[in-house]
């Protein structure tokens, strides 16, 4: 028994059968065109006739080197027959001939990426035969061009350059303002020469038979899946190589017979802002490429309604009866042929994550979708592109605005011009921030799209390239600005009156698409977007896990709290020594030679602290505030070694060319002071700091610190309880390893505690906990939990050990090699490593509530922001994550989808 | 019921019965020295009557703070009764007086550690009683003058030098040359003014109520249990606080009623060499404790057969009966009253190391004991003590001997002469090596005698407690040097005709006992004694685990294999790297700015390492010698920067006062080079180097390297076939920590066997394995064993990362004030650390073996010769442990008694 390789789209119901009945395998099976175009012909929709190869040929193919699989072709010709019945055309009859278009459709879409052959049938014999029959030799002999150019360059490989190059001399030679200009004359001598160009550089003439045309492109399909841009595309959208693609075949249907006929793009709903109304473009009398390529300008589909009104009204009919089938906002292709419309494909539509928010909310709203779908639809990195940032409003004031364009991507950007994708790339890859600067874009500079901070184009529309992707990535972008002129050979940009050199440095506004010279201030976004709100409130009623955020300082807490934070996870106090006022306090306390000036400095310190804490406890009223103690290893707060020594070494020289005895002496007095801070640096100095005397190590060393701000954080405690405002303290020991150190600090906070509330006559709950971010702790759990109220875990420096990887270095050097080889898949700084890191912390999550059944715990560190990582979390039974303000939305999110998942 | 807190030595059968029969819960009651008693009075030996309280009531006794327990007393009334029965003497009838000695005795001989008292049941009335009684007033007066000094200084607590400085004027204003050449009236003096001492010192009188006398000295025995110097002990022993002391009530023998009297100590074998012959020393006409203290000149146990034949002759086949009745080497304490010999005590004897081999295996050999017991009687620390350092042949001769004394405790020491016990502590803290020079030691001083490396004494014999202390804890020792005159308060010794000054460096040869002048260069020893070779044979052949060694260097390595050794379990190749021939062209390798250069580097070094391997195999023919590929940062390969700054420094100023153009120019392009040194150093440069680039990280940065090694080691390997030497190399990957690091180096070495096996056309065996030595390799230990052919635990590194703890960093600082508070109980890089990194070796090993069954498994590092790891690697099923050359030994007995203690 042969397999079915081919479906027609009639045959929708069979495909269906013959997957098992389940919407997603159908798409596996005939990709997302594919499948669509079969669902549009069952719901009555008018498509052109048609057949899908399925992806399960493209990867048989694959598999076999590249030859058809068996039976492949005669089920084409079957279906070719059929579609012939169909139309009442002839496949290859010069007197009534089936011209059919080839696309490709993979199960997800990828737009650009894979490519499309149209006008297949067409040859000499055929162009007269049509010429006759239509008596419009303009339209066939323009087909033609378009079929001999797009094979040339998709199918045989011809540079795209050499083609254009015949056409502008063309229009040039008879001053044709387009291609739609050129005469039946100069049609023919660009045939001619197009054929040339195919005999000059293709192994083959171009192919006069229609089957092999066709069998030429299905091939040309199947190979590009395997394509290196299409792969790019791939690893960077998260799909799988595994899934091939489909290729339809499609009866041509003509938008450029002439003025009856017209060509469009349209989205149920506005991509950019979500609005529930139609947007698009569309040209008359042009085939489907020129809108999308943005070669001519285009029409908004509103004004379709002046030009063709009935057409118009059917359109928005079929909008909205897809959308309503398909649960969401639709992306469309429709052809007009002589007043006739047609459906070409439908898709759920890309669409900027502001757009995405509102959709999902609005159809919920209107009772499209559940709430559990509404925030399914939307995704972190939606909300991560949403929180992207903005200019400061003052600083763009004063900034040199140079021209404006589409604002096809929201989110301000700023960075170094780059005026090609490798050049971006690499720069992106030193750690410059760049902005990729093209004419428009094409589906080969993906890579460069990627690693650039902003997009911006100088020609292009909504739905060019450039924007498709922009918004998919989440990357600022400004197309179509007609106004900036690119020099590629000068590597110069001129705008306005401006010259920019490759190099300078330039800011883009996507929200608004205004294009500023130089490097405007940006800060970051607010979440006041009313759809936001209560997308993320549905989301909060879905999710188990409680979101806190890292916060040292007042602002960063009100923030966390604005944006949803139940608490505060992870407040360094560290952070606090580093204030310049409080600097030569810290230094007073590391470099005190008797235990009398060290508790001289820290009692100097008390104070601040415990205005630190008070501010806290007040932003925070009612919710937790956990409150780590002291971290870094000392030297952190000293001068910087080589600083030091740059300063005695310019001293010494200074020394030898002294102007006199005074000067000398004075010289020498410093040098004195400096030799002396060197020494206290040296004698701190460590081989590895990160695993040196930090954490509770200094602790158990200086317990007066320890006391210090324990007393601090309960005497905050007290002080706002005064005020009614309800202070949750969690103290938090680090990088404990062993329970006899928590049990030393725990004792050493007690008593503090314990003394403040008799002091101060009130009662505060006292909850003292461990940091979990060496693997020793992890596997000791039990002991540990023993004297502990709660744990977290710190990932950032439990993945440093249970690597034995130091971020510092690793980041910069061997890491970044790692990932480009894939020797690692991911980052494990980014995402929680779940078979190193992930499994210490199952084992510790086990061993603790195996003896403390409830113990709460959470983690904290730069996963707690990252969706997979939170996914992780929710699996292992944590009760929150902590994660940076900004990163809160995206966790409230992100914990909602892990809880969805749940098996 | 009351319990019973008595037992006479002639009802030990009660006493076995009580606790149920087991002879070691016998000692537990009774104590060591009352279970002997009693045993000895089962046996037919002649013991004084008596009886024993248990260290149960000891502990009741501490439990209520110092009250004896309920019934107590009563039964020791009873048994006291007993004894005047036996005896036929009645206590404190001063016509037929009974009297006693108090001494202590707890499960674990504890020597000197315990007071004793003796004679007690006199006072006033009963020596004038016993003196008509007896006719000899001198040793009854004598007896009195013992009571009351001992009573006061243990009892009481008056200072010991009081009462002899009351004995030595009397000795000199008579002109006594010892206290038993003292006259009647000058003894009845001293009991006047001892008692005139105690008046004065203590809060009480001396007590004339015998019964009086014993509650005291019962209760001053309990007391001691908790003395600090009791505590010291036990710590450094190993030996529980909650066993508590019994105590023993024997009625008194006299050693000193005439010259038909003596006493003696003795050993039924040599406690220094081990030989079967009785080794002691006795006085005529003495108490005990004359022997013991080392005041009088003793005689040697062998003379007893020139002046009492039939008592030695009786004393010698008791000696033979006791150690073939206990199976064990005996130290016995003898009395002889007026012809007639009496057992006070028999105890297994403390010996050297070399004296516990060759005991243990003639004991083996002569059936008294199977091979298990022999291994078993010998520990690790016998070992240890075996393998100390001898001095250098020629650096000895060389030497200035200063002079000698007794060679009690073998082993070569150097170091600073310290003159108490507290200033060898403290310098031994600060790292300094000291000798503790004493006129005698005395359990106070153990805390010192530790401290040091070797010990000198003056004064005192083979068993003084110098030489019990040394020999117990195997530090070199040397006693009874006569010609030391030390002089405490100037701090001098004067020695033949130097005068050294505390603080000076001097030598001891605790094997020869000679005493050598300065720092004489040692060397590490050798291991020839012939029963250690036996001993060790045996533990062979019960030991599963295999032992390797850990060798750079091919002397390394034949070491091991004399040493035993059955292979090398890692070669760390970057050793051969900092060959001063080398190191250039390794630094050429580092700094090359093309790949072209560093190849041509790279090919230099490979014929160096061809050749170090290639040794290697020779010295290890047909054993497995496991290679590590290169792993320290390759910075550690440059010049240190401090050191290229200091140049810098130095070469600016000398540049400020250049004398000509010239040499400002020479230091100009110094200068220029140093600075690109710097450059580059700096440009390797890491913050947590231990956490950085290295190991397989630099493998995969630098395949090449990888290359060169692989392929040195398998051109040595088939080198070395020619000359039918039989190489099995394993190539051992460092630091992975995810599986695709060892699959890319894997594929890299595989290629490189296979080529040079082609070239070469000889088979080798390719094994290729991997370090586990970041938690997350032992974590994913399933995935990492599929590339694996072996794993190797690197127990140093993952202690580190598991503890996040660096080694360099914590052993000087915070690491020492752990251990010293007892926040940590033992070093975690001494001793596997079995709850932390002892669990991830358990989940790498049931991970690794759930996929390949018979995975070999090993550890290297340095807790690989230590006991304690060892046998928690043996529990965790480990194939081998690989150590430094010198612990082969210890580990193969370690490995042993790990396989005996297996449950």
């Amino acid at each position: 028994m042969t397999s079915t390789w081919v479906y027609r789209f009639d045959q929708i119901d069979e495909a269906q059968r013959a997957v098992g009945g389940e919407w997603d395998d159908v798409r596996g099976l005939l990709g997302g065109k594919g499948a669509n175009l079969g669902e549009m012909t069952r719901l009555g929709v008018p498509v052109p006739p048609g057949f899908t190869v399925t992806a399960a040929a493209c990867n048989a193919y694959i598999a076999s080197a590249g030859s058809l699989p068996a039976g492949l072709w005669g089920q084409i010709e079957v279906a070719l027959s059929g579609m012939e019945l169909q139309t009442g055309k002839r496949f290859g009859d010069p007197s009534n001939p089936l011209l059919v278009a080839c696309r490709s459709g993979a199960k997800f879409s990828m737009p650009g990426m894979m490519d499309t052959v149209l006008d297949i049938g067409l040859n000499d014999e055929v162009v007269k035969g049509m010429t006759k029959s239509t008596g419009n030799p303009h339209f066939v002999l323009d087909s033609y061009r378009r079929l001999i150019q797009m094979f040339g360059s998709v199918v045989l490989g011809v540079g795209e350059e050499y083609f254009e190059r015949v056409l502008s001399a063309e229009r040039e030679r008879t001053d044709a303002a387009e291609d739609s200009d050129l005469t039946v004359e100069s049609l023919e001598s660009v045939i001619d020469q197009f054929k040339g160009l195919i005999a000059r550089w293709a192994s083959i003439p171009f192919p006069s038979d229609p089957y092999e045309q066709l069998r030429m492109a299905v091939r040309a399909v199947f190979d590009s899946w395997d394509g290196k841009r299409a792969q790019d595309y791939r690893r960077a959208a998260g799909i799988s190589n595994d899934l091939g693609t489909a290729v339809n075949v499609v009866s041509m249907v003509f938008g450029n017979y002439g003025t009856d006929s017209a060509t469009g793009v349209a989205m149920s709903r506005n991509a950019t802002t979500g609005e529930a109304k139609l947007e698009g473009d569309f040209l008359i009398n042009a085939q489907g490429e020129d809108v999308v390529a943005g070669i001519r300008p285009t029409r908004p589909i509103h004004e379709l309604a002046d030009v063709m009104p009935e057409i118009s009204a059917q359109f928005a009919e079929i909008a909205h009866r897809l959308e309503g089938h398909y649960g969401d906002m639709q992306d469309m292709e429709f052809t007009v042929e002589r007043g006739k419309l047609w459906l070409l494909q439908t898709r759920d539509g890309k669409r900027t994550a502001q757009a995405a928010v509102r959709i999902a909310v609005e159809l919920a709203n209107e009772g499209a979708i559940d709430h559990e779908e509404a925030v399914r639809r939307v995704t972190p990195e939606h909300i991560e592109a949403l929180l992207h940032p903005r200019f400061v409003d003052e600083a763009k004031a004063q900034a040199d605005l140079l021209g404006s364009g589409l604002n096809v991507s929201p989110g301000a950007a700023v960075g170094y011009i780059a005026l090609d994708p490798d050049l971006a790339e690499r720069w992106a890859m030193e750690g410059r921030p760049v902005i990729l600067v093209r004419p428009e874009t094409k589906p080969d500079d993906v890579h460069g799209m990627l690693a650039a901070a902003g997009i911006l184009t100088s020609s292009g529309g909504r739905t060019s390239h450039a924007a498709l992707v922009a918004r998919q990535f989440g990357r600022p972008a400004v197309v179509g600005a007609a106004g900036v002129a690119i020099d590629l050979s000068k590597r110069t940009i001129a705008v306005k009156n401006h010259l920019l050199l490759e190099g300078d440095m330039i800011s883009i506004d996507g929200t608004t698409g205004e294009i500023l010279a130089g490097e405007v201030e940006t800060m970051a976004p607010d979440i006041d977007d009313p759809w936001l709100s209560t997308l993320l409130g549905w989301a909060d009623q879905i999710r188990t896990m409680s979101v806190r955020a890292n916060a040292d300082e007042v602002e960063d807490a009100r923030r966390a709290r604005r944006f949803g934070a139940e608490g505060i996870g992870l407040c360094r106090t560290e952070h606090m020594f580093f204030n310049p006022e409080r600097l030569p306090v810290v230094q007073r306390m590391i470099t005190a030679p008797t235990e009398a000036e060290r508790n001289e400095a820290i009692a100097e310190l008390l104070p601040f602290q415990r205005k630190d804490f008070a501010d806290l406890f007040r932003a925070m009223d009612g919710q937790p505030v956990t409150i780590r103690l002291l971290d870094p290893p000392l030297h952190e707060f000293l001068p910087d070694r080589d600083e030091l020594q740059r300063q005695i070494t310019d001293l010494q020289i200074r020394l030898h060319s002294a102007p006199d005895l005074h000067a000398m002496e004075e010289l020498l007095s410093e040098l004195d002071q400096t030799k002396t801070m060197l020494e206290q640096v040296d004698s701190r100095r460590e081989t590895n700091p990160m695993l040196g005397l930090r954490g509770v190590r200094l602790g158990l060393q200086y317990p007066e610190i320890t006391r210090m701000q324990a007393r601090a954080i309960f005497e905050a405690a007290a002080e706002v309880a005064a005020d009614e405002v309800i202070a949750i303290p969690e103290v938090m020991v680090p990088l404990v390893s062993h329970e006899a150190e928590l049990e030393n600090q725990r004792g050493l906070i007690e008593a503090e505690a314990a003394a403040v509330m008799a002091e101060c006559n009130v009662r505060i709950p006292v909850k003292i906990g461990t940091m979990i971010e060496v693997p020793r702790a992890a596997l000791v759990a039990d002991e540990i939990a023993v004297y502990a109220d709660f744990v977290s875990f710190g990932t950032n420096d439990l993945t440093q050990t249970t690597f034995g990887m130091s971020r510092d270095d690793a980041e910069t050097s061997f890491l970044v090699d790692y990932l480009s080889r894939g020797v690692l898949s991911a980052n494990p700084f980014s995402t929680l490593d779940e078979k190193g890191v992930g499994a210490l912390i199952e084992i510790a999550i086990s061993k603790a509530r195996s003896v403390v059944p409830d113990l709460a715990a959470g983690i904290c560190g730069e996963h707690g922001g990252d969706p997979a990582s939170i996914e992780l979390c929710n699996g292992l039974d944590l009760n929150y994550v902590s994660c940076s303000p900004f990163r809160v939305p995206i966790a409230r999110l992100a914990a909602a989808h892990a809880e969805l998942g749940r098996p």
